[in-house]
């Protein structure tokens, strides 16, 4: 059986936090500790405050180019501003959507820059460099308790073909994550040829199911009783190529 | 806290089994008894099985448009003949991967027509009907245990800027499939303007984390603990329309 727990009762998180940290005093404050295979995947919001990568929308003077696609798609000039700087190239625009490339080769709507949990006139865009941020945490935790944990930094994204988003992961540390299955044997015997399948996708989508993306306040979960392959190539392998891309 | 329950050692499906009997026989046996509100996620491998929906790759002639797809891609022409036969249209073409828009408009590699765990020389087409194929199940459960219960179908997909396959969900029933959080305020009481989530392909994913794709030999899995919100829908509202589309 697998089990996934909110770490409920974090404080506001500030610039400057350390979330490693905060997450195991939330946890032990509601009578959990952290113990070897648990899996602590964290929204991406928290670790871009603690970064402080936040835009003080007031303060920001958009580009010609941020006026027009702001007159196109009914957002804010400074928004779509942050959006700009956050993104390496445009992908689509349609309606009020802006998909974009971001610094780190997601694509994703509007650069991943949150206006949501963040506060009056702020936008966050996304942490820095999620993999080391995940890293970092990590070593936190387990510097504090001991446990050899993995971590995952999540967000949630559109889908092309599907309505609706879902969580994946945007950064990790201490977990493969892909599982690549080829060559194991189905049921019957027959060889796997082309299984691979995204685990740290699937955990940060099993997370948001207590995570939440309203007025929860619950900016991360805890995934204890799944086995995953220890590894440290990080999420950024989970962005797949321009050349291999069908689409 | 949510829980992630295997479905462990049921039978091998065999066309006309009634999957929520079975699936409820043999959680009884592991001493696991469904309650209200639990989310039961079936793999749709065993759904084709119970449905008969089984290709016999040495009975198949295929088409000239087979053949030359075939020999395109590497795979056995019956293999192609059966992917075209599941297909509406053909999307992309490249290396060895063959991506469609199936008769019920999912978008993936070969029509999700299977080879794996359904025996040498079989393949099996997606379930006909995935949403009536989880009412069906949700009814059999339901009247055996009196329980209100959720149902999804599930099947792993491919993503086009992502690496990897996640479970999806193709069928549900007793469950909405988008939790739409349009007007809800966050943390510091902004509206929210555009979070839609796909609440049952994040189901589908954790219930993965136990079911696997290889030899494990669990094909299906119960969430419990994950207030959803109950409507009949289908999974088909999932599929993200053509005038929809982005890309």
């Amino acid at each position: 059986m697998i089990q996934i727990i909110p770490v409920e009762g974090m404080k506001m998180v500030m610039p400057g936090d350390r979330l490693g940290v905060e997450i195991v005093k939330a946890l032990e404050r509601n009578g959990t500790s952290l113990a070897d295979g648990d899996i602590v995947v964290v929204s991406h919001v928290v670790v871009s405050k603690a970064e402080g990568r936040l835009y003080r929308l007031t303060e920001i003077t958009p580009t010609p180019q941020a006026m027009e696609l702001a007159r196109i798609t009914g957002k804010e000039p400074p928004h779509v501003e942050a959006i700009l700087r956050e993104a390496r190239r445009i992908v689509r625009v349609r309606g009020e959507v802006i998909i974009t490339e971001t610094r780190h080769g997601l694509i994703c709507a509007n650069s991943g820059v949150d206006l949501s949990n963040v506060g009056d006139g702020l936008a966050a865009g996304l942490p820095e460099d999620p993999d080391a941020a995940a890293r970092r945490i990590r070593r936190e935790i387990e510097e504090m308790t001991g446990a050899k944990v993995a971590v995952i930094i999540c967000d949630s994204h559109g889908r092309p073909f599907r309505r609706g988003a879902v969580n994946v992961a945007i950064g990790c540390s201490g977990i493969e994550p892909i599982w690549d299955r080829r060559g194991e044997p189905d049921l019957y015997g027959r060889i796997l040829r082309s299984k691979q399948i995204c685990i740290a996708d699937e955990l940060a989508s099993a997370a948001e199911l207590v995570i939440g993306q309203a007025a929860e306040g619950v900016p991360a979960a805890v995934i204890r009783g799944y086995r995953f392959k220890p590894g440290e190539t990080g999420a950024s392998q989970i962005i797949r190529p321009r050349e291999e891309s069908l689409f």
